[in-house]
């Protein structure tokens, strides 16, 4: 399959790249949008064995000057603490303003990266190279960048755009099965939120049958959300479908022993449900969604009652006020806003007052 | 004399409000323009006892919720660790997307709260109470907000405006005379690169005595050259006349027993006098200058010699690649730029190579 290039427009243009095999050239793909003669790559040390000699060697190849960082990999390291260290790896490379980072990994990798590279004088260029499928997908368009605060999570961050995005899904080979289906429940959102065919290729099909297709297809749907609402006073709300329960269900476990995609996933299911109990909903979506999370072999449901989700849900920073935005499914690739008083949202779910 | 409005329009729209005993009614002003009903208003140690009380009163009676948040005063307490603390301050009092933070406190203070404001949920508002006179001639103007590594000076920032300025010039009865001859430096320096009106008053009068017209003149250059260049890569070079050998300066003595203001005075003597032997600059501007700082109760000169001045100076942040670029002045309010391969500066300078 040759290579893909989906292009972002907003609000700095850049191209993602998927090609499989894409990580033993992307020197050159780099050298076409970058300024700079230097760069550092920032990785985890689950990616660092695999994958940053092949991209240093391209790098190098392509005549930049390349050093590297290498942070412990976990959700742990999403701190303040890790972004000043990599700060200090740029300092000590003695980047310049018109050098660059370069993300190899997943999530954490490329928000932290582009949260130091945001912030790094001000603001210098990166390059996302996305190794996990979550952050294929998912975090390759939107230019969200944060770190974690000991009060919660993504509490600090800065809206910053790569200069570039490499997905190469022979990567995701390497991935453990669970990270795997992590991100399937992210693939699973899109399809409910606006693509019914890609919904119906997921509750019946093999996702590593249609990786490529599956890839462009969910970073298209984020590309034109975002586009059209970079900050997050629309549309982009869409996004966060599944993930108000989903981030009570991660928090109330940890953030651990559940991952990002199977939290959302239940999150989904739940809102679904809520929603056609509440009569928002086409009959039967939850249903549907339980069934392809299953294909996916990401679960539907959680031992968790309503009351302590509700409750974890309103401690999560996306509430505005007194009241909070809920997005739920109209039907299978429909989705809308409701806006309800945050102290309706446990009677809305279907528990106790 | 009645409050002047001087109004901003890059990157977002703000008006700066010059008026004395404009503190006592700061919250109506505020309330103006904000949407939010809480806010945290951050301080430093020395500024606390002088105008907290003054400042929070006011909003309160305005409407608002009102937090404080105080860290100790001084250049040392530019760091990471008090970015952290005051996001920490925001997250204690619960100050959500639409709330905002108030800067009361010189350029420090400015610097941090802007910074924090502008990471905290990826941007909140903030309002800028500059005390000193170096922050409100310079630093209520740009949008530039940044802490200190200990690898440099402002190695990590953001741009991000804020959504008022109050300048309440009678603060400055309470500023120590060093602090209000620091702040002069920056005056001398738009007298120099755009404005021989001032910097003939600077020259023959004493700054007491048109303190409020000289805040809106010099904010009102900054303005005019920002809003053309609000991620400096052209004009805004100008404002960073003195300031290359200036940091130099600073950065030899610790950033101690010397204030801003001083080392830029004698930076822009150097860079003038070094200006008038290369041909670059008309004659007699350096000793104008002199004159001009001696009347503002600033040095003119420092015992460190070229070559370590040099040296310190290439280590500075702004440098770009291998070449360096000078601002020089022409004459007495006119600047121009000139690149030279940054070896060449200790020539340039007239030292030894």
């Amino acid at each position: 399959m040759p290579a893909i290039t989906v292009s972002v427009k907003s609000p700095s243009a850049y191209d993602i790249t998927i090609e499989k095999g894409s990580l033993n050239h992307c020197g050159n793909i780099i050298k076409e949008v970058v300024k700079g003669k230097k760069c550092v790559v920032v990785t985890d040390s689950n990616v660092e064995p695999l994958y940053l000699e092949t991209v240093t060697s391209s790098l190098t190849e392509a005549g930049f000057s390349v050093e590297s960082f290498v942070f412990p990999a976990g959700e742990e390291s999403k701190t303040f603490l890790t972004v000043q260290n990599i700060v200090s790896a740029f300092c000590a490379a003695d980047l310049t303003r018109t050098d660059f980072a370069v993300a190899l990994g997943g999530g954490v990798c490329g928000d932290l990266v582009g949260f130091a590279a945001a912030i790094y004088m001000r603001g210098i260029d990166y390059i996302g190279i996305p190794t996990s499928l979550l952050s294929q997908i998912d975090s390759s368009v939107g230019g969200k960048t944060a770190c974690d605060l000991p009060e919660g999570k993504n509490l600090v961050g800065a809206f910053h755009a790569p200069k570039a995005v490499i997905i190469d899904s022979e990567a995701l080979a390497t991935l453990p099965q669970k990270y795997f289906t992590d991100g399937l429940g992210e693939a699973v959102k899109y399809g409910v939120i606006k693509s019914a065919d890609l919904f119906e290729k997921l509750m019946n099909e093999d996702a590593h049958d249609f990786i490529d297709a599956l890839i462009v297809t969910c970073i298209t749907i984020k590309r034109d959300i975002t586009e059209t609402d970079f900050f997050e006073h629309g549309d982009r709300i869409f996004l966060n479908f599944g993930h108000t329960i989903g981030h009570a269900i991660e928090k109330y476990y940890n953030y651990k022993d559940i991952t990002h995609g199977e939290a959302v996933g239940i999150g989904m299911v739940t809102i679904a449900a809520a929603a056609e109990r509440n009569g928002d909903c086409e009959k039967g979506v939850a249903e549907k969604i339980t069934n392809c999370l299953h294909n996916c072999n990401l679960p539907a449901t959680t031992g968790i009652d309503i009351e302590t989700l509700a409750e974890n849900a309103l401690n999560d920073k996306k509430r505005r006020g007194s009241d909070i935005k809920i997005v739920i499914p109209e039907r299978i690739g429909k989705c809308t806003v409701k806006k309800i008083p945050a102290l309706d949202l446990v009677k809305y779910l279907g528990g106790e007052d």
